[in-house]
């Protein structure tokens, strides 16, 4: 938790507010499986992701595997992911691509009280714990959170 | 805690299966505000939301009004909310409406590791930390997570 103290009071970008987070969280997420990706660095990250782009591999701890079985036969999956590296007390932030103060939450950016993010991805093939996708833009190593069938394509 | 766990060993539809959670959860949530919806219970609730259906309104907390004051250029919202009432150790389920065993991550139900739901909603109004939206399909009081632009409209 110093880290992420240090880290909430130091290199705010011009037009960035920062708030002072609760005392304590509400509830608590388990990570539930890591999500492998070329991308080492936000920098390197495409700005968002593509179902042309690479395929990247989701590996799903043993204790969920029953959960998955009844996946492939769903072309889409919704992917719940958790931004570790974020920080989660920015109200207006000045994203470096754009460089245009925005409130946090008209952006899809990591930076927010959860930093939860959503993407589609194609499924490519599953293998007991192991899922092969693309679509994803996400760091290699961010922990799995949640996976769903796709909303728009969940009754196919 | 001691409430979570009783209801975790009751109750399991036939075919349904649980796990054992792990000891801690990996980083915590916190509520940012308060979801307002006339269904009182889970069997009230309409199956899944539509922008013809009722407005509902989501109350943010005060801490994050800042967080908000670009978003009223936005038609449409992903929410992320959080289903405080479901249990988080099925690995199979069978739900009431279907009668069908399924694997977890195979549905979109709220009974899942961590229980967060994605909705897309029509943004009606806003004004101040109150915003008016039709979309929705939880029950009233549910913990919200999380606002951003829909990925679909992001650029719009």
């Amino acid at each position: 938790m110093a880290d992420k103290s240090t880290e909430a009071e130091t290199e705010l970008r011009p037009g960035e507010l920062a708030v002072a987070l609760p005392q304590q969280t509400d509830d608590g997420v388990y990570f539930i499986g890591t999500i492998h990706t070329p991308w080492r660095s936000r920098a390197e990250c495409p700005k968002r992701g593509s179902f042309d782009g690479p395929i990247c591999s989701i590996v799903v701890d043993e204790r969920w595997r029953m959960a998955l079985t009844d996946l492939a036969g769903h072309r889409r999956l919704q992917v719940l992911y958790w931004m570790h590296r974020a920080r989660r007390d920015l109200v207006l932030q000045t994203p470096f691509q754009t460089g245009k103060t925005t409130s946090t939450f008209a952006l899809r950016s990591p930076v927010r009280p959860n930093p939860i993010a959503s993407s589609i991805v194609k499924l490519v093939a599953i293998d007991g714990t192991v899922l092969q996708v693309r679509g994803l833009d996400c760091l290699e190593g961010t922990p799995l959170i949640d996976l769903k069938p796709d909303r728009a394509t969940a009754g196919e």
